[in-house]
């Protein structure tokens, strides 16, 4: 039981530094002796647990991955009866990727650095265009949007906001991540704008 | 003539120099000697020109803001009359700081390396929230989105798209950059979306 904690926990240490060194200084100017050191084990151990630095990198893309993508996929890919449960729907999706992106901005700072192909991400844009072309055969969705070209609005949207969530935060004082108030209402504001949109109807 | 012109190309050829390694390393991991060997120059001419390193980044920074956002800050101080011109307005202003962006690619692979705090940045967003909120006393915009929670919607789509557009363009064929017929398509789809939004009217 011991011996277990102290496995998990050595991986997971390597899993972390990792981050916030690939975060910090990009993949390539990063040595495995580094982030061993960084995370108080020996350099055989990174051999052990992830191969070399690239299986280290991969692990790291690919849990941020499953931890922030996944519900999205199985949310949008469940079909909606009405323009109520559409837009439910999507306010649910905005709000638990929001969450996921803050509870794994290290990682995400490590994907947008090294700017790596997502298969994750490709999936979940295509369960997104899918999810708004059926609205729109159903009727609820205007028709003069082409949903392929418009797909990346929401995740852009969050994924810059949390990216940049401290240094917005010194500037205005205003705190995406430390703040549920705050959170709340620009969960809001934002999700009425990609509903409605700016003009009034 | 000539000697001007040998100077001005000088200059240009660090900034470019510059630019790039920034982009690629990041400022930490780049060198004086690399930058000036890159531009093929001898190492007294970047400080004769930026003083040193520091200078040089901010000369990357300053330029890609007076080239990006100077034209905008300018189209958004001016009063708008009637709902039509707000929604030429923002088209305007779409469009051309997508081009904009398009044509300094690399200073803002630059800046978004670094996360530097951008005082050009955050007067167009102080811009965009007031004209925004003029719209909305005005009676054409919808009052219950906080013109602060989404100014930057449009920016973030714009930069993210701009930015990640070459990796788009290898996974799906359709290039922002090189396409102008697709980068039409793409405006206008973005463009409805923010005006009048997803959902059916």
């Amino acid at each position: 039981m011991n011996s277990d904690n102290k496995t998990e926990s050595t991986k997971e240490r390597l899993f972390t530094a990792g981050a916030e060194l690939f975060a910090e200084k990009g993949f390539d100017s990063v040595s495995v002796r580094e982030i061993c050191k960084a995370a108080g084990t020996s350099m055989n151990m990174i051999h052990h647990y992830y191969d070399n630095k690239q299986g280290l990198l991969d692990a790291i893309v690919d849990t941020f991955a499953e931890n922030v993508f996944a519900f999205p996929i199985r949310l949008l890919s469940k079909d909606v009866q009405n323009e109520a449960e559409f837009i439910s729907r999507l306010e649910l999706f905005f709000e638990e990727t929001l969450n996921a992106l803050i509870e794994n901005r290290l990682p995400l700072l490590v994907v947008q650095k090294h700017q790596t192909k997502s298969t994750a991400m490709s999936n979940l844009l295509g369960k997104f265009v899918q999810f708004v072309a059926k609205a729109q055969n159903n009727g609820f969705v205007q028709t003069d949007i082409e949903p392929e070209l418009m797909s990346g609005f929401l995740m852009d949207r969050l994924a810059t906001q949390v990216l940049y969530a401290p240094l917005i935060a010194e500037y205005s004082g205003y705190d995406l991540i430390g703040d549920p108030d705050y959170r709340a209402r620009w969960v809001q504001s934002n999700l009425k704008l990609f509903l409605y949109g700016l003009v009034k109807r």
